[in-house]
């Protein structure tokens, strides 16, 4: 696959064109669409849909409303490749940073005020726009500074409570220096939004909050424009719905005519990246319009760039591991067995591996949309009524957003079974606001809830058994979702033992102690390296996250150093839980023991290199050892 | 003070008169309403103004609504005593228990689905009330169960985003069986809801999210029943605008002409007891009204019942501790010296010691009302811009509710200073909703962030001084709010050392670590006892939860056995800190640590009852210590 981008020079060429500005600004967004699907396709991943619905929006705000002192960010967030390409072609941050999407040290998956010059504030857990906006206006309206907001959201976004919750109070303060403008495109994550949880009149709505509400076009700059221009001089704060099309400009991307109006319906290209066939039809799709548009302006047509191919850290060989569809299967023998089983889900049954789920059992489906607050309450009194409730999201905004609502469920002793996916560091792409590296430590004080990790598909299958038919209480379910390859043969599990793990292979020198594909599989390797050394460290594959049979653990470890190696921050992982453990039932093996783990945010990479840089690959771990166990021992 | 109740025989009196069940209702009501207080005044804490407010519905429900199948319960949850007060007259639950508001194996401050029989599920955490009736209703279709729900929402808890989200998908499903009748007594903990946060037009907002709206005078019964009458075979949900009286039948406690239409104001009857005058009015005053609706329904008078005094266990002398007015003389020195510091807050400017500050610099003060997420995602950008935001709430609400958008926040490394009071066990009378024993754990991971807990007013001051001066990212301060008697006088503390302590006592047989009064002085209780015994423990005032400087604690330990007492669940509270930082710095300390701390789902009581069924009393403590420590050391 040949991948092109349109360069600096003709993104100038096309900016200082003396033309309306509304057709102008037309062909500077499909230019920036060309860049954006370069990013996306040159990387494999990102979310093309969402980038073209809100382009032309995002094109006229950068050339034409924002001036000094404004502020413009995405409440959404994985709208980032069009931002990014926009901020780029103004020359407001490094061109060659459009080669380096969701790579190490490139441009995060998610804008990351930390990260990326010009971003100013970091999105990508939904739903905190108008709350961020308020905040930059009052503190700006405090120390004496003028400027506006624009926010951008999405729509299947404004589920979330926090919008709504936010909507008065910034009326009530006349906050007028803002404008939301709600890329209305449809679609969310898996089908239309009208099919996942319906917004009703969104205009209406938003007015009974106190806001000036208007709607356009969102891909008629012209349009956009004049809506713009009539809320000049409102002293409410403003809303527009933005109609647009998910995929705009693409044409095989946009859902209208291809994708059915069914609940069942699943939307190809809100995240990925498109195939070699895929990215040609688009590019030569966009392209061809983009010269229409610029010969109607008397311009020539676009000439593009071939880049140089994309390296990638190779992922090496192994036994694959998929333990998001092997859970979907799971769950779906459970509740055969199972009746009162009921599964809810936040706009990720694709994600979530419940596709199955929701075609076998329709009646036992509950599709709540992005509201995990209101779905996870909700789950909490189906269990009260004698359901036995799953509860399924992304582990990062699962653990969090209905963190108190978790609580109020288990404070019940009923059981309800959450599960996580998307678990852990990797995959790298999508930045820290969806890496969930302290979902451990969130729910690990929930009263008697077990929390798991299960490192193989073998485990998968006998984790959800465990949780279905044996567990006491509630329980949390955590899952890698990116497919990985284990460098061994993982080995049958016939059942969960409460508190203890799976002894892969032994060594005298340590045992090395963890959770998931992702852990285990770099604990594993770097036994081999430090064996190559004459260090021979035994693996446990422990899926107890925190209630661990610490007695049987100490018995493993046989007196050698143990180290705990968590796909999660220090604090509060599984290392902490291993520690306490041992401190009841083996003190002297508590003395033995080093926790490795995430020590800083995480980055947004590549899946190998964001291990690499925070020392969580086999090569990382190994060292990390050497540095830390070995240096010790030799005391 | 005398205390009077109406017994089991005078309620059912006034339930059978042959009356007009409007007329008789509200007799009914007003006997409710004298049990309630009394509970109130008898265990001397409570929530009058509400369960006032929401009486009169509470009993037409009760009396005239709800039969077989049917569910009703309070999304609020702090009218509890008006709940028992009915369920208790109607023989629903041990009418002995109206004697046990608060106390252990009583009535819990808020609902406990698992603690009194009638009480369909837990409430307490504010704007859950429709989510959980969607779960009703949609387990009951799917079971085949008929049965309506009737949910009593506050007014002030409808700023909740929580609320908002649930209403349209409850809407798009026609949930009809689900009564939403909300309590809009215009005030809420603090003041006017329209002063903290204006609600703006609910019955328009509500029908904006497809539901049937209708209002109503919530003390006219004749009115509300030809209100619901004129709902019934709705297809949508329903919610009733029931427009009340905070305190209402209480002259003095009704707000109208009394509370000035300010945000200074402040509503004096939200939570707590009345004094025993004030006592005295109001019964006399309701005995007044009910007798007079008696006589008019051909009845007589009420006869009331004199209580057995109320046992309250001692909280033994001390020196007192007051942290949370200190905290807030210490935030207003430091924002004298420190401009850019703003506070925020969440309907509990008073709880959380803001009064002052709120005078003094109203342009640095947010009163953002019960809308945590938006408070904390705005408080993120106005440090982005600039500012030192201070944000308030109780630590139970605080480190869960918007735990993703802290995460949000200390991922963009800027510093916010997050305030939690009520933290801990005690006052273990509101029950386990507000008894803030994880919020170590779900805070234990935000990446770059400092949690301190002090022991004393002293180092209250230390701990501001340091979180607004010195610390060099975001800082969790963590706050007993009960008034508490320390068995030593505390020391100075000039500045707060990272990662260290003070030393109260030294002994060799033993170190006592633990943060805050309650704990702290446990642990100094529990070392007297064992002193007795021939055993010398120390103890360490440690206001690090996370971070501990590892080797200075091992030090000061000397070798002898450490003994951590949190006021926190075990999991992921202070002694997980302490073994995790002894594992790196000094590991054979680590192999001497016994960790106590709250071990089940906490209960609601007197304080020092509370604390003693958890054994974190003084007594409790060295019992521990004498089991698991000294046998230890025996093996």
């Amino acid at each position: 696959m040949t991948l092109t981008f349109v360069p600096p020079a003709e993104l100038d060429r096309i900016r200082r064109l003396d033309a309306d500005p509304a057709a102008r600004a037309a062909c500077f967004a499909d230019a920036c669409r060309l860049n954006a699907l370069y990013m996306i396709a040159r990387t494999g991943s990102g979310h093309p849909g969402t980038t073209f619905s809100s382009l032309d929006v995002v094109s006229w705000l950068h050339l034409e409303v924002l001036g000094e002192g404004d502020r413009y960010f995405s409440s959404k967030g994985h709208d980032a490749p069009g931002l990014y390409a926009v901020l780029a072609a103004l020359g407001r941050i490094d061109f060659e940073l459009i080669h380096r999407l969701r790579r190490l040290d490139g441009l995060p998956g998610h804008p990351d005020v930390a990260a990326t010059p010009e971003v100013v504030t970091s999105t990508g857990s939904l739903g905190m726009g108008v709350s961020k906006a308020r905040g930059f206006v009052l503190a700006d309206r405090l120390l004496g500074r003028a400027g506006r907001v624009y926010v951008l959201t999405g729509d299947g976004e404004l589920q979330e409570g926090q919008f709504w919750e936010s909507l008065q109070p910034t009326a009530n303060r006349g906050l007028h220096e803002i404008t939301v403008i709600v890329d209305r495109n449809e679609v969310q994550s898996d089908t239309w939004v009208s099919e996942v949880s319906d917004l009703g009149d969104l205009g209406t709505k938003a007015a009974a909050f106190g806001w000036a509400v208007a709607e356009c076009d969102g891909h008629d700059l012209a349009a956009l424009r004049d809506t713009l221009a009539r809320l000049e001089g409102e002293r409410r704060p403003r809303l527009v719905v933005a109609h647009t099309r998910k995929g705009a400009g693409v044409s095989f991307m946009e859902p209208a005519g291809r994708l059915p109006r069914s609940d069942t319906s699943l939307y190809g290209y809100h995240s990925g990246a498109p195939s070699p066939e895929e990215y040609e039809r688009a590019v030569a799709e966009i392209r061809e319009r983009l010269d229409g548009r610029l010969a109607a302006l008397g311009a020539g047509p676009v000439e593009l760039v071939e880049a140089e191919p994309q390296e990638h850290v190779s992922a090496g060989g192994g036994v694959r591991q998929q333990l998001v569809p092997v859970y979907g299967q799971a769950l779906l023998e459970a509740a055969e067995r199972e009746p009162r089983l009921v599964a809810l889900d936040a706009d990720l049954r694709y994600d979530c591996g419940l596709v199955d789920f929701r075609e076998r059992f329709p009646e036992r489906f509950f599709e709540c949309g992005i509201a995990e607050q209101d779905m996870v309450s909700q789950a909490g009194t189906m269990a009260l009524a004698g359901l036995l409730p799953v509860v399924h999201s992304f582990a990062c905004f699962l653990s969090t957003r209905p963190n108190e609502q978790i609580y109020n469920n288990a404070t019940e002793r009923t059981r309800v079974i959450y599960v996580g996916s998307l678990a852990g560091l990797v995959p790298g792409g999508p930045g820290h606001s969806h890496q969930s590296v302290r979902d451990i430590s969130a729910l690990g004080s929930m009263p008697g809830m077990a929390l798991i990790e299960p490192s193989s598909e073998a485990e998968v299958r006998a984790a959800v058994a465990w949780a279905v038919h044996e567990a006491p209480g509630p329980v949390y379910l955590r899952l890698v979702s990116v497919r990985w390859a284990l460098p061994f043969e993982p080995p049958e599990v016939d059942e969960l033992v409460p508190g203890r793990g799976t002894v892969l292979r032994t060594g005298a020198d340590g045992l090395f102690v963890a959770a998931g594909p992702v852990m285990v599989g770099g604990a594993w390797h770097a036994a081999d390296l430090l064996a190559r050394e004459g260090l021979e460290l035994g693996v446990v594959s422990l899926p107890w996250l925190r209630d661990v049979d610490g007695a049987w653990l100490a018995e493993v470890a046989g007196g050698a150093p143990i180290v705990t190696v968590d796909n999660h921050y220090l604090a509060g992982g599984q290392g902490d839980a291993v520690l306490a453990a041992l401190a009841v039932a083996a003190p002297e093996a508590a003395a033995r023991v080093t926790r490795i783990g995430v020590e800083e945010v995480p980055k947004s990479g590549e899946n190998n290199e964001t291990l690499h840089v925070h020392r969580l690959d086999g090569e990382g771990i190994a060292a990390q050892v050497r540095e830390r166990v070995l240096a010790r021992a030799a005391r």
